[in-house]
């Protein structure tokens, strides 16, 4: 049975329609509050062309005393020059004056088309209205996965709990993101809350590892965004006080886990993919060389249009790994498909290529294993196939 | 009128069917052999994971005395391990005992699929018989271009002379590579020859020049074969001694320019694009920033896709070059596509948008001109758009 999606201790979440997308049904805001001043921090785009939303909160953690999130869609407010800063800044003072806090205690998102100002009316009756709607159960919760979504075509949430110093501890976060679909360029945003007790540095340090391990793996066509942002916040609301190593540890284990399903969500959510594909490269002396040969295999077009088409082509996934610039030869490299033994020192192994291709076809899940020798680092890192139908998608959208 | 596409002096050429592809009347095996010693020069691949070809012949240039290319398509020899460097080695033994030369003075290239071994037999009969159909004519050099084609759907030569101390040099090349359609990783080769006199240095400073500006300049997916090369032969035979500098930038031009239409050859060439598209970026400080800028725009699938849908889609081009590391903001970046202004001042110019996708939707060439203020280096890339029948083309071919 899935877990109830709630949330964690004084945490209240609110999504509604507000107006800003042309269907006025469609959900478009997002609102979460903590009861209590949060340890904050955000993960955000390195693209140096970045929304304004992202200028405005990237300034704001870490900080000891977050209140608020609001994120809207239907527009990013990137490529809006001053004014777009305005706006942004203008949606926290909404949130921050009905919740009687300082605009600096609230972090905002916008995540929809670019180059276009941000509509202030729809927003000026949603913030009050999704203020009043704040719910602490688990339909805010689901409402505010909905008010953030763009081309996702389901809401993403992730819950976990854990016992610390005898008390419950729950992280609890939701994504949006639909990676084959790219109209606004398939930016990424989570918000991730706990009610565990972190100091900011904590939980910058906390919220970093758990992207390095689940955001920073999911890859579809390579494209960082202008907006994408993760924040995570921690209210200390479970009062577990100061924790342990090893509590910390587990702790950091749970958080990297819903991060981990959010980032899986996103590629699942692939409109147009036919495959969910796990890449599993382990071997190097580095974590940072494992990455680099993961993200080129997951970014290679013609590794993903080989997996579309159900072709075990290890010719594609060596040469990948060769034009990375982790030292090797092909000789280093043993790579298996589903589990198949398909390449190892220097040449193709002897395997039954028509059970591997229907294997691929047959099975939504496929697996790339790349071992190497070198050392005891490695990753795991997730994309989509590149199909017919990713094109035909992203092509026919139009600005 | 086009160019009558002839070799320089003293060289001859041959192409036939010698049986290495299933279709036994397919072309796959051509000489070009040079009369005398030639001052030779390579570029290769720089994936790691590379042919046997490549591994013989980048330890035979630069050099004084290279009298031959043998090149075959049909199988790359490449992850063949100990028993590929041998059958590379021997097919240039085979050429050097029938020319009566050694076997360094060969060089050799091989296309096709990977991970199988060499077929011997055809190409023992296939090398002697080149040999004798050698031929300095248009007839041999056309052969000579169609024995090194794959998924080519045209041969691809280019030709240009030019006066040097009031004698005339020619400089022919031929390429292969159909871009779009990959199942040998869309390997390149190209050979040109001159009759100018060159050392083995300046030979290989030349090809180095022309590869930067042509070839490195051409990309479709992004990925680096495991058999690239670009050779490039000067025997001398125009009689024209040592050349003054301002006469060696005259040839390196039309070096230029023979391996820019070769390359850009290569890119029409592409089955399944509907564009072709030339990015020029321009007002880095150093050219290779402007390359970076330039490679990121063309193999972003997003901005391909775009093209491939008629949509002038300028977040995607910015946002492109904002994830370079070029350090820069969205204020520097100014877009015009087909000559029109699209965006300047960190925000999107007024502009016709039916109209610049119409002119996107009724014309094969697609320019995109990026301008940034920074310095006076350029570069101008080739690449062609992201289409379902690429996708479709790449992904029903099977290992």
């Amino acid at each position: 049975m899935a877990a109830e999606m709630i949330l964690p201790e004084n945490f209240r979440a609110a999504g509604l329609a507000c107006g800003i997308k042309e269907n006025q049904s469609t959900f478009d805001l997002s609102l979460f509050v903590s009861e209590t001043p949060c340890s904050g921090a955000g993960v955000f785009t390195q693209n140096q062309v970045c929304g304004a939303p992202v200028k405005v909160s990237r300034e704001r953690v870490p900080a000891d005393s977050i209140r608020a999130v609001i994120i809207n869609s239907g527009n990013a407010n990137a490529c809006t020059g001053e004014r777009g800063i305005e706006d942004a800044r203008w949606m926290t003072q909404q949130v921050a004056s009905g919740l009687d806090v300082d605009e600096n205690q609230v972090l905002v998102c916008s995540t929809g088309i670019i180059g276009h100002f941000l509509p202030r009316s729809p927003i000026e009756v949603g913030i009050p209205e999704a203020i009043r709607q704040l719910d602490s159960d688990s339909k805010g919760f689901l409402n505010a996965a909905r008010g953030m979504m763009t081309t996702d075509t389901v809401p993403k949430q992730a819950t976990r709990t854990l016992l610390v110093g005898g008390k419950t501890v729950r992280v609890s976060g939701v994504a949006k993101g639909a990676a084959m679909i790219a109209p606004n360029m398939a930016t990424m945003l989570s918000v991730i809350l706990t009610d565990a007790s972190l100091d900011p540095s904590q939980t910058d340090q906390m919220l970093r590892h758990a992207v390095d391990r689940s955001f920073n793996c999911v890859s579809v066509e390579g494209h960082t965004s202008t907006s994408d942002t993760v924040i995570l916040l921690a209210n200390g609301a479970a009062g577990s006080g100061s924790y342990s190593e090893q509590e910390l540890s587990e702790l950091q284990a749970v958080i990297d886990e819903v991060a981990v399903e959010l980032g899986q969500a996103i590629i699942r959510d692939a409109e147009g993919a036919d495959h969910f594909i796990t890449i599993e490269v382990a071997g190097t002396q580095l974590r940072a060389e494992a990455f680099e040969i993961a993200q080129t295999i997951a970014n290679d077009a013609l590794v993903k249009t080989a997996i579309a088409g159900s072709d075990p082509n290890w010719g594609r996934i060596v040469s990948a790994i060769g034009r990375t610039s982790v030292k090797l030869t092909e000789q280093d490299i043993v790579l298996h498909i589903n589990g198949t033994l398909i390449y190892k020192s220097g040449v193709p192994a002897e395997f039954d290529e028509q059970s591997v291709s229907d294997g691929i076809r047959q099975n939504r899940e496929v697996s790339i294993e790349v071992q190497l020798p070198f050392g005891e680092a490695s990753v795991v890192f997730w994309t989509s196939d590149l199909t017919q139908e990713y094109v035909r998608l992203n092509s026919e959208y139009t600005t």
